[in-house]
């Protein structure tokens, strides 16, 4: 994060903030939970990021003079509430499940345990990284995963959300599995490797097609990767790279470290395999095929399901904007306060019964096969509860008669401390770190989960003590409801 | 813009940059026309925003030391190139339509006059930041229309596509209509309202709802919106309410400056319908009802049908991320180039007729009826040519049968100098202005264009000089092809 972001929040966040104040509780701690309720655009899992600006977030938190003033301003607070406002400092603590995890819904993926001050500031700005970051690494694990081993190129810069929208998306989608990105604000901060070519305007600023061509692989020998649409791509473009490419394999005496051909329009099915047959009829069988164009997961498997001649796939609205499930709905719900020294359980009850919340200060554990360190299930359960070593029947949350036994295997905890009284105390990984992570992980589960479409529901499951409390809060909390 | 976004661009552009020094040709001086195809969301017109991020970014293109030891270490690049980027600044001219002004398909947004070294550059970071905020200025004139007189709050920063999609979505969407944004950075920058009352989490933190209440009314007793539905909306929070409402207006003596509910789940229609009774037989019939939870603008027009009875419309993630259409495809296309001294118009052809480019340097003028002062049709034409006064027939691009003649009109010129020679010379007007101007232009057009299903397609149309110099361009550059 490259500002200071402290009034990136919600204005009922500071009047709340006030209203503690005024009643003398800023200093009350409490816990609340980071997490979605349903995976994005239809997807089994999804791929945590983010925590890394999380962090930078929580860790420069603090306001300046002139944000001060402006909200002295904004309403006519008490001034003693303004010298509070400028102390503040995070002093809570936090978990946080790493970026790369493979997570589901309702999963904590952030724990904040904090002053009620501090707690309700930073929900907005949380659940804005953590919701578009995760969103795009899996949005991008969709596409790369359908790109099967191709490389994926991000290039979606010019139709994203503003420029966070594309600097951070870049990121997150290299951690979900895009090989580069396009954009090089991106490539510099996050040591994401960038791909370019050029594009149609550099061709029509040559008299010919060929001069543009020629001039092009002049500068970039061993990065010639030819954009042939720009005319006709089949009688002008292909020709005219292959002629092109025949002069620059004779003046370097060898073959082009990276050369070949960018489809950007037309049927690439189509133009992939034609091009493809008069590549290698001019002998240049390593040249590669790019291709681009609108292009999305469904599109790229269906593409290669036609046998498309494409080694590399350019992919930028669809990702950059997640554009079928451009947000992902993550909340922050308070789950315990400290009451006389201790923390109590709260909970939020609703109609619906998959938005009533999980109350107490939870973990969640991990439960892989002994034999293949297969992930088998996730069970969140209470903090105070020791994990299991034997037999171990879970069940489901709300169709409690779904049962299943687990044996032979080991735990895993998948929330670590990020913040303990509000220093860090966490190494945070190399993004290269977070990318191997992801695709690690990836590994631990049935190829059922991860599928595109109708994946298999993975078991995240309660605790029986957790199950216990959730439904003894739920029937003190209900007031009873008249039907008229 | 609170950062140097010098390298906010593709690759590419850096590599054809390279390409043109080497050639030593950076300082040919080219023209970009910014424009879009298509309405977003099946919209009949856009409304531009993000001219003054744009300005801001272009003013202070500069790349610093950090920037050229990245590039150095990303490609080879011969020293001089490096040394060319040092000194680069924008020292182009532009063109553009101010801030709210409502535009079409095909009208250039913005006109790029500069050195082919700096047109490639910019080319990113100004489709990232017009494609953006002309977005969301779109979809919320779209939520607005739908609520009609009634406010609408924007408050989804927490579901925007990260920090800058908050923000600058916050803006754009005050110059598409709403009233007043959730977002406290977006007020602080922009000087737009901003407004919040509080969340389930303030009302789970106290014993009883009718605490939390109490509490809230006793900081905010003249904005003691209180959220209803943490337990039960009509059996508890409805109840709390009135009571909360008796007390203060008891205390206060007089009635508070604004009150009322907030309702975020169930049956919006049913529980506005039932919770307008009750507030009236109370006596409180000046108590605003604020619906919220996952509004957009169909579902606002459907309330409204039902006789729904809101007063203030929250919206979220619906807007912020304009889910049903979350990218406008705004393109940056090459039009003409310097040779030998002249610019010399250049086209870009295309299978797809639509996505042949107009060439040659244009400008739009606007026909406004004599009589009325309403909008009659756009029409593009070159640059050098004079303004009809007299009866003038335009035609369909296309479909050129399609045919209509004008007259007791006058014309508005609507693209406006904003840099001459790399210095601004626009005086840029409040963000209170653009709004202004965009309420003011949309009276300028008939309801039918502006509708919110099906609209009528306004006329923008090409002048015969324009449509003839795009045919004989078409006819010279496309090359012939065999039907294989």
């Amino acid at each position: 994060m490259m500002q200071n972001y402290s009034l990136l929040t919600d204005f009922y966040q500071i009047n709340m903030m006030y209203s503690h104040y005024q009643k003398g509780t800023i200093n009350k701690r409490v816990v609340f939970d980071l997490y979605y309720r349903k995976n994005p655009c239809n997807n089994g899992y999804c791929i945590t990021a983010g925590l890394e600006q999380a962090i930078e977030y929580l860790s420069s938190l603090s306001f300046s003079d002139d944000d001060l003033a402006y909200l002295n301003q904004v309403e006519s607070y008490d001034s003693g509430f303004i010298e509070e406002l400028r102390k503040l400092r995070f002093t809570g603590d936090v978990w946080a499940i790493p970026e790369g995890s493979i997570v589901f819904p309702n999963e904590p993926l952030m724990r904040v345990q904090a002053r009620v001050f501090e707690a309700h500031l930073i929900e907005t700005a949380l659940l804005n990284i953590i919701n578009h970051q995760t969103l795009l690494a899996t949005k991008a694990a969709r596409v790369t995963q359908a790109a099967g081993e191709d490389p994926v190129l991000e290039f979606g810069l010019r139709r994203a959300q503003g420029p966070d929208a594309g600097i951070y998306g870049a990121r997150a989608s290299y951690i979900g599995g895009v090989s580069s990105t396009s954009n090089v604000l991106a490539g510099k901060l996050f040591s994401i490797p960038v791909a370019g070519t050029h594009a149609h305007a550099y061709v029509q600023s040559y008299p010919t097609e060929l001069d543009a061509f020629r001039t092009f692989v002049e500068s970039f020998p061993d990065n010639a990767i030819l954009l042939v649409d720009t005319y006709d791509t089949l009688s002008s473009g292909l020709p005219n790279a292959i002629q092109t490419f025949k002069e620059l394999h004779k003046k370097l005496g060898r073959e082009p470290k990276n050369y070949g051909i960018r489809l950007d329009s037309g049927d690439l099915a189509y133009l992939s395999k034609e091009a493809r047959i008069r590549l290698d009829e001019a002998g240049f069988t390593t040249a590669k095929i790019v291709a681009s164009g609108d292009l999305d997961e469904f599109l790229i498997r269906d593409l290669k399901m036609q046998g498309a001649k494409i080694n590399v796939w350019g992919v930028g609205t669809n990702l950059i904007t997640s554009k079928d499930c451009p947000a992902l709905g993550g909340v922050y719900k308070l789950c315990a306060e400290e009451e006389d020294g201790q923390f109590e359980p709260r909970i939020k009850v609703s109609e619906n019964p998959e938005k009533i919340t999980n109350p107490g200060i939870k973990k969640v554990l991990r439960f892989h096969s002994k034999k293949t360190g297969r992930a088998l299930a996730d069970v969140i359960m209470l903090n105070e509860e020791e994990a299991p070593t034997g037999r171990f029947e879970i069940f489901h949350p709300i169709f409690t008669m779904k049962r299943k036994t687990l044996q032979n295997y080991y735990t895993e905890e998948v929330l670590v401390p990020i913040f303990k009284e509000g220093k860090r105390i966490y190494k945070m990984p190399t993004l290269l770190e977070i990318r191997n992570r992801a695709i690690q992980q990836a590994q631990q589960f049935p190829s059922e989960v991860l599928r595109l479409t109708n994946p298999h529901e993975y078991h995240v499951d309660l605790s029986k003590a957790l199950w216990e409390l959730k439904n003894s809060l739920i029937s003190k909390a209900k007031p009873e409801i008249e039907i008229e």
